[in-house]
């Protein structure tokens, strides 16, 4: 293996295939990236076995050449080494080349860097995908539903299938889920797909989604989405994202979403989400962030913590649309503030069924988003 | 005691004395933060015993009103929580006040919060300093001055003496000194003082310094320094500091800096500092930073390390006004890059005494600034 290549366009492709690569891994190889050169270009791939991160630089594009292969091959060398290694080097292009069994020699400029590496063949494969179940979405959306939904996962690992997000599509309807058994994030979507598609308990990790987020930018393209029974790809550009699927069934959630209430309110979702961080300052350390809320007369909430060390906070905001009954509630206000900062809507409705009973908040006049939560029990 | 007071002007002046605060004391009382009100203004005052803010919010000045004063008084504050609930206060201003013995409200537009308190009388009093030895400097110099020395002190408790920096005055030049044995850093300037000024061995802690630091602006604003023989005080508008000395003699360095030597080169600090972060990407983890530096020809250097698991690396940097014997040496390439970032000029002058002798860094055509380094020994 030897090539040429625009120390700028390698540095993002080695960037890319890194973020899939994880100190962690107990499994050597998986400390590299593998790097292959053939005709029309170098492909870089990282894996920590959840996750594999693929991506391709070709040659040339219409407008500019940026590899010269003089001699196609394969190595792996170790991701934390090289990819420091290529970000420090000096001149506009760098020289890669084998040298003897598994090293690379890596130049630029008057820099020379001999790095020892592993052998290619030992390289796990990425899966190869049956391309059955594909859908589409806009890259923005795509990272929209992931971040609307991927706080709400459990970090307990007693019920591994809450640590994933579950995406369903039924009549060209998307909907993710994610809940820790406590709150309970859901958003809803149109997608471009077959009529017939219908794909249901597709359980992806959280931490997955969360690494993707990180490739997602705002933009319109489309990812195309490849579903099988235990991986799912994202293909995005020239770069493919592929995950492990969570074993096991996620919770029937549908029926758990409260439709009547007894306290319905609408109130600005940036009010509330002040009041409850002051309340929070109090609270969260030994008091589990459990704040207090209920109703002053027909148009104000009364927020509250105590702290028996350290004191207590009182606070009122305005409620708008103030109607049923009495309400007096306690909650975990981390929970709802992760909410609130994935809402956009200036406002927001809540519906209350009780002070022991789940209450849900929405968007002001958006359908496509529930967000749920149980209250605590304080005596 | 009672006042109302301009939020951000409040949250400016807690957060200055917080600075002095620290977590981990042992004392009690020391979490919090002293607050008192007089007809004039309100003082806060933070310290961790080695280190004290005391700052001083004048009630009014040409332009604006910042405080009303009802009742005068003193109290003390857990700073943690304190200068948190002053930050998210939703009003311009907010008023505190003092409730039963030793408990406070604060209460800002529709919030209260009520927080505990301690006993005012137990805080420990400032420090009262005679204004014998007494010096002037602007402060912009003073940053100088700290960020270009302090990097250098020692990290290690077996030398307490180490850790702090040694102030000298004599004939109106202060001379500031750090060394950690194997490198050691030393800036002069002259300062405005009495003729007859003559302070020795004053030894401030590096972290006093630190905190210091983070205090100071780039502005041309004098600081008044006084000194005695435990603690020294910086007065900055209407701000002071104050740090306990470091007890013991500072080792006598000037005999150390070599003033002749074998070799000579002039480098660009940039270049050499690159080439050294490279070098430093190998030899960092297991063979604590050592670099190796050799002479090539009349006009390079040639900069390797090398790791037996990793690899190596191998370039060659210009040199010009390369004089004397051949070089062939190694050494901490950290220390080096550290007093590489402090240098302001954009090439340095080296001079080489052999290869197990101390070498001098200086910026170019500066001869108020020194860097010593011992070389380390390779086999």
């Amino acid at each position: 293996m030897h090539f040429t290549i625009d120390t700028n366009t390698f540095i993002n492709g080695v960037q890319q295939a890194n973020k899939a690569v994880s100190s962690r891994t107990t499994i050597p190889i998986l400390t590299g990236i593998k790097i292959r050169a053939t005709a029309t270009g170098i492909t870089l791939i990282g894996s920590d076995s959840d996750i594999s991160i693929e991506t391709f630089i070709p040659s040339s594009d219409e407008e500019h050449e940026y590899i010269t292969i003089h001699e196609e091959g394969e190595m792996v060398l170790q991701a934390k080494y090289f990819a420091e290694i290529v970000r420090k080097m000096p001149g506009d292009a760098l020289t890669l080349k084998k040298e003897g069994q598994m090293a690379a020699s890596i130049a630029s400029d008057n820099v020379v860097f001999n790095l020892n590496g592993y052998d290619p063949d030992n390289y796990p494969r990425l899966p190869q995908l049956q391309e059955e179940q594909v859908f589409q979405l806009p890259q923005y959306l795509l990272k929209d539903i992931i971040s609307q939904t991927v706080f709400a996962v459990s970090s307990q690992e007693t019920r591994p299938v809450l640590t994933g997000v579950n995406f369903t599509i039924t009549d060209k309807e998307l909907t993710a889920t994610a809940t820790d058994s406590h709150r309970l994030a859901m958003r809803t979507i149109s997608v471009e797909a077959e009529e017939a598609l219908d794909i249901k308990n597709v359980i992806i990790p959280g931490k997955s989604l969360v690494e993707l987020n990180r490739i997602l930018d705002d933009r319109e393209d489309m990812v195309t989405i490849v579903v099988t029974s235990t991986q799912v790809l994202f293909k995005i550009d020239h770069l493919l994202f592929f995950s492990r699927l969570l074993d096991g069934k996620f919770p029937l959630t549908s029926h758990m979403i409260p439709t009547e209430g007894k306290t319905t309110v609408t109130l600005s979702t940036k009010a509330l989400n002040r009041s409850l961080e002051r309340a929070m300052l109090l609270s969260r350390e030994v008091k589990n962030n459990v704040v207090h809320v209920k109703s002053v007369g027909t148009d104000q909430l009364e927020i509250s913590s105590i702290s028996a060390e350290v004191g207590k906070v009182k606070e009122t905001i305005e409620a708008t649309d103030l109607n049923g009954e009495e309400l007096e509630i306690a909650f975990n206000g981390k929970n709802i503030s992760d909410a609130l900062k994935v809402i956009d809507s200036e406002t927001i409705s809540v519906l209350f069924t009780g002070a022991m009973s789940p209450f849900v908040i929405r968007p002001m006049n958006e359908k496509q988003m529930i967000h749920l939560f149980s209250p605590v029990r304080t005596s």
